[in-house]
């Protein structure tokens, strides 16, 4: 049975003394996550995770969610105490206005504890992140009604909220979608369509689902500029708030999935089911693109969280199993065999997750960060540099973290050998729901096309000039410091494959867009390497620091800090250029195969 | 639901004109490998895949294995009447000795036709595939009354065959096997122990099962001197063949695993079982190891087999699937949506799995070839010089293979989107059975130390320098062909970062060996992709020829091939620069880190 523990004092060394979060008090909400608050919630999250939410990730893997003929969805055994425990425990509105039941503090705090509570039980935590997501949307687009009738009910809990996107036959290009929605006299729509692969669209955990659905409303224009987006709650809401009669909308089936078995993946049925418009008529996709950004974020955290389960997981094993001995003579003469630890090739698979995981959430916490400033800052300039970083970072988060996160958890299933590929060690179950991130919320391939067709040409380049220029700007007021140079060296190497790719593809694809759409994956990950690289060089000089300062008798931690940063740049980053030559190399062989050829 | 079709034209083009097969006539059973032959058994052993085994795939991961409480263990539904058809057609013996009751073809002939059945159904294809292991050690380490008493019924296939080395507290590492053996006045031994992961060890489509099984005979040295092999069958054979008394061996339970459901992975549990032991007394280890290349090369098929399968379906689905427009423009204005396909990042996927597939046959088949002439030539030096080619490839093809055809198959899942998670397309079940072969028949990290600790250094580095002067010597033969330049100059390059990373090992892992286990893997898939490389080399040159001589109005057809092999060349080689500079930064970062860092 795998084990989990959350990092907390990462979490703590990253906001603390690598981001210094303080700085940002005069944002609203900051000041109350004063370092006591943080270091409280986040522990209490973690026990939350370690000691609730773990203990149902196997079993609820095997028991998966039931399907009654009535429609009903039953979740795992334990599902119903431990969604209460989140309610109980305010969960879901930590990072929400006060105004409306929740804590007002910043959603970076939010982020840090959506890591560990997919790490524990990563189908179990998508019941309240889907509910975050919905709240947003009514936030951000709903009237003053519609958030007073809906949220303080969602942000305490006990209603839970979905998204309604994808159709039979359309996913990426909602343009295509066909679910309609026919105005009523009261001002209300009537919504009937057929949606598929709809996260929690039917479960016995809330009493009521608020469901955002997108549909086209009688008459709009085809494609994407004629789709509008709608509450239909499950259970209609009386005017005093109280829950009237049941709304036209069923679950029709749950798939049979890979993983993720916990979570309800529903076809939802709308039979002329009651909806209420938010925002404008034909205005549902920029509304849904709009909370795009957090969505994709929280779903880059789900594949470091995955990460990090496997590796902690892994790690025990290898210090754990007796097999072969140290290449350089034994380590434990006195035991039958080494633990596997002492071989390089299992280290190289430890610190290669670790390295991408310390990296990694440093990463999303500071991207989190811009989305906290960019909403919260008074400061119009400063607001508007936080979204141009968050928008641009975002597809990296998603298509980057999740596609490494997967990668790590495979090869921390390998270091359990035969035993990793047996259900009862758990390491499988990782694999299978590591994968899904890499799918949802936009496939990783959408993410690469929205960052090299969307985010880097989006205002002549400025959010990418921006960060290359926060980039240098480390490096050289670092370029003197001695104790930096193994780090900043090799970082600016990776830096200048990103400018040149970048450059390659401002006079390259212009005249000729596939040479864009052929090396977008290439661009994300080597964009991906430099962030991540960035993060070690700003985690290497907090460590420093701390090092100068004594590091409260901590020093071995802060030194394995810079051992695992020089593994990241001499075994990971030199991957840059071979993405870059990939990118170079240009569409002409990958578009010249006929279609039949494939 | 998934199809399948074999590769038929594939693989007769790889061995009439690339390989040439005929120019080997001279040694046994290959003048009766006519090509026509060749066609015919590869064409029927297609049909047997895609009819009969195909449709029993995602059946049989479903239903599963099922133990009963007397230990008897029932497959899937079909799988019986499917392991008659492979009787009946005689597959398992297509290579064994016509002695024996084999068709005495080329063991290269048997590779490709289980390309194809592994293709079909990885599970089902495990159980003829191991009794085909299992044939090899007794004709190699069998006594002449023990090939007779088990080898026809094995090679009919009515008797099936397993190996088992794992027990629960050792895997790679055999020296700390337990299994006891005890010899008895009449020269058999009495065996007790327990064996886990032993694929087929129980099962209801063959009337005995002769278990291959490493233990310690007592009073034997520790470690790996110690251990020896014995026949352990289920049912005991009497004097004259017939059925005896059943043995004391049982399967205790059967394993809940990721994947291959449908193959019945057993805990056997051996209780005072009569053993007959093969080969010398604690010479066990060596005996098992002769098989060991074949064993492995098959397992690397499997990773082919199930990059193709997945490619197939994934390539089908982009041809089909309407989403979105072409960045070009429209290409189908009259669709609501162009296919897939026109995505340049969709044909970026395809093109890298067939560009490994089509070269990683190539690199299977010319491997296979390598072990049929070891075994079969009657020249000592060219067989020698065969055992050893096939001996350095052996590890690069079962690590190489079966990590990029994982890769390729999660790549292939992920062009279905969300319909690539849900089990009823069949692409997850693809990845939870493609994970296997990465772990058993010795775990990918051990196949890189094979390769970098003990193939390399054999008898001076004879087997990699023949490996280097071949692709050399194809290189000069070809530096004035103009047709072949854009193929040979990316393989020069690559050629060079093999050999610098060969030279970085001489100078530095001597002295140090964690140097070479810390570039373990990364040398493996270095030299993976040489070898694919040259492989490509020589499919380009064979397409040229059959282009510059007509072709057969099959002209688009070897076009394709210098397409894929152009992309193979700009998109897939430029990673050997990253490997070799991870080799080069040696084992330092790797090993400072201290056991409680993890």
């Amino acid at each position: 049975m795998p084990s989990y523990q959350a990092p907390v004092d990462e979490v703590l060394f990253l906001l603390n003394d690598v981001f210094h979060i303080e700085r940002h008090n005069n944002l609203p909400g900051f000041a109350d996550a004063s370092p006591d608050v943080v270091e409280a919630i986040l522990t209490e999250a973690g026990k939350l995770a370690a000691e609730v939410l773990t203990p149902l990730n196997r079993s609820g893997d095997i028991e998966g969610c039931t399907r009654h003929d009535d429609g009903r969805v039953t979740t795992p055994k334990g599902f119903r105490e431990a969604y209460a425990a989140i309610i109980a425990g305010g969960w879901i509105g930590i990072s929400a206005p006060a105004e409306l039941g929740g804590q007002g503090l910043p959603a970076t705090l939010t982020v840090a504890v959506n890591e560990f509570l997919a790490s524990a039980n990563l189908a179990f935590s998508m019941y309240p992140g889907l509910v975050q997501g919905a709240i947003a949307a009514i936030l951000r687009h709903g009237t003053d009604v519609q958030k007073k009738t809906y949220l303080p009910k969602m942000i305490e809990g006990v209603w839970a909220g979905t998204m309604n996107l994808t159709e039979p036959h359309c996913g990426t290009d909602l343009g295509l979608l066909r679910t309609k929605a026919v105005k009523q006299p009261d001002g209300s729509y009537k919504i009937t369509g057929t949606k598929i692969f709809i996260s929690g669209g039917e479960q016995d955990l809330t009493e009521n689902i608020v469901h955002l659905v997108l549909a086209r409303i009688e008459g709009a224009p085809e494609g994407t500029k004629g789709i509008s987006l709608f509450i239909v709650p499950k259970v209609l809401v009386n005017a005093d708030g109280s829950l009237g009669a049941r709304n036209g909308v069923s679950c029709g089936s749950i798939e049979h999935k890979m993983g993720i078995h916990a979570n309800s993946t529903c076809v939802m049925n709308y039979d002329n089911a009651t909806g209420f418009l938010i925002g404008e008529e034909n205005r549902g996709l920029p509304a849904m693109f709009t909370m795009m950004n957090e969505a994709r974020l929280g779903v880059g955290l789900q594949g470091l969280a995955m990460s990090e389960v496997a590796y902690q997981n892994a790690a025990a094993y290898a210090k754990e199993r007796l097999q072969g001995r140290a290449l350089s003579g034994p380590k434990f003469p006195d035991k039958p065999a080494d633990p596997i630890i002492v071989h390089p090739d299992v280290r190289r698979t430890l610190l290669t997750i670790k390295a991408i995981n310390e990296a990694g959430r440093a990463l999303v916490l500071w991207t989190a960060l811009q989305g906290d400033i960019s909403h919260r800052s008074a400061d119009e300039k400063e607001s508007k540099a936080a979204d141009d970083a968050m928008g641009l970072l975002t597809p990296v988060v998603k298509g980057v973290m999740t596609d490494l996160g997967f990668a790590n958890t495979v090869a921390a299933q390998q270091m359990l050998g035969g035993h990793g590929y047996i259900a009862e060690w758990g390491m499988e179950q990782f694999v299978r729901d590591a994968r899904i991130p890499m799918i949802y919320e936009g496939a990783n391939g959408i993410q690469a096309l929205d960052l090299v067709g969307r985010k880097l040409p989006k205002d002549g380049g400025r959010a990418l000039q921006a960060f290359f220029a926060e980039v240098q700007s480390f490096l050289a007021a670092h370029k003197d410091d001695a104790a930096m140079k193994a780090y900043a060296a090799p970082l600016n190497t990776a830096l200048g494959h990103l400018q040149q790719a970048t450059m390659w593809f401002v006079q390259n694809a212009m005249a000729k867009p596939d040479n864009a759409g052929a090396g977008a994956t290439d661009f994300m990950h080597l964009f991906g390497l430099v962030a991540l690289g960035y993060m070690w060089a700003r985690i290497v000089k907090a460590a420093n620091e701390k090092l100068a300062s004594g590091a409260n008798g901590d020093a071995e931690r802060y030194k394995n800090k810079l051992i695992t940063a020089r593994f990241f740049m001499e075994r990971l980053l030199p991957e840059t250029g071979a993405h870059l030559a990939r990118i170079q190399s240009g569409a002409e062989s990958t578009m010249a195969m006929p279609v039949e050829g494939f």
